[in-house]
């Protein structure tokens, strides 16, 4: 049976993208991050998942030791209107450094290690915080690195890439992925905030497809 | 002043790249990992490098959760004959999956925290074991990777990348660089065990510039 890495955040494009690569028959092994994010709590939505999901999970615990981010640093505050300004060439506060380029690259040796052929990362570029490595490009440059690496067989594969919010939670409906168990805000209190930019995307695509979010 | 991301392991080919960065003109910031390497006594072997060249320095502590390479796994004992094997297109067991893939990864977080331009890595490719990840071509793309991210002015940058072990030594000597501090047995006893690869490249090295190595 083909095996896949899944990058699993706890929140609901993350959860989509591991029982995605569940339907097209891959054996899926989850990878987490405690990373020293303020919302530490979507870890626990990421163990439920997993674990619902019949997966394997393997946790990389690290330290950052440089700070900058929202997500990360205490001194400054999560924004609520970042949103506003995606496609003005700046980055949001929430931005955390080549954060992606990182999980991928740890998934890459677990990858390597148990030899599974693919990577899933639930990265979409339309309903997105703007973020530079969510966008596609990005990621055919991962597969141009690993293919110049001569490790055959292995695929970084985003199959929300493309995707709205609202047609990534229908998938998820399809798919019966545990929605209501995923975790999205950034703020690390014990409900979500409903005001940064990863509530407000998440709620747009909820009223969008006209349900209730099953996590309120 | 132009800034530098140097990773640092403790090792012959790291500490002369860092003075080399010096050399060039850049403020170099240095980046060690603890990622249960059996060796890790290079660790202090970096601190005390970073230290005499004034360079600040972090220290990137993480779990790798799988294991399979024998830096890291007590199963595996640390071969003494892996160079014979070179070309054969046969991994040697003290390959870690994507270590320099995580490591640089790590280092462009850093590149970015900073605003630094560059990115220096010691690895080279004729007196080697033999690791993919340690190939010109890699760090091309490393460097496409980087560019399609968007983020301007970070360059990965390999100064001893066609240099022969020899060449590492007397470039060394000439930049100043404190090689007996140095460390490069995978062993991880008290003194070098002469009989890994990497004691046995550096011994080699020695050998044909017709120098003692300091750190005997």
């Amino acid at each position: 049976m083909k095996k896949a890495i899944i990058l699993l955040s706890g929140g609901l494009d993350s959860a989509v993208t591991l029982y995605q690569a569940k339907k097209e028959g891959y054996k899926t092994f989850c990878l987490l991050f405690d990373y020293g994010q303020k919302h530490k709590k979507e870890l626990k939505s990421a163990v439920k998942i997993a674990k619902l999901s019949k997966s394997p999970f393997k946790i990389i615990k690290m330290n950052l030791p440089w700070k900058g981010s929202a997500l990360l640093d205490s001194a400054i505050s999560i924004p609520h209107n970042a949103l506003e300004n995606i496609g003005k060439n700046a980055l949001p506060s929430t931005y955390v450094p080549a954060r992606n380029t990182i999980f991928i690259s740890f998934a890459l040796s677990y990858a390597e290690t148990i030899k599974a052929q693919a990577i899933f990362i639930g990265a979409n570029a339309l309903d997105f915080s703007g973020y530079p490595d969510c966008r596609p490009d990005y990621f055919k440059s991962w597969n141009n690195l690993i293919k110049v690496l001569g490790i055959k067989n292995i695929t970084v594969k985003t199959p929300l890439i493309n995707k709205t919010k609202k047609e990534i939670i229908a998938l998820g409906r399809k798919l019966n992925v545990p929605l209501k168990y995923t975790w999205s805000c950034y703020a690390g209190g014990l409900k979500p905030c409903g005001k940064c930019d990863s509530c407000k995307l998440r709620a747009k695509g909820f009223s969008e497809t006209g349900l209730v979010d099953p996590a309120n």
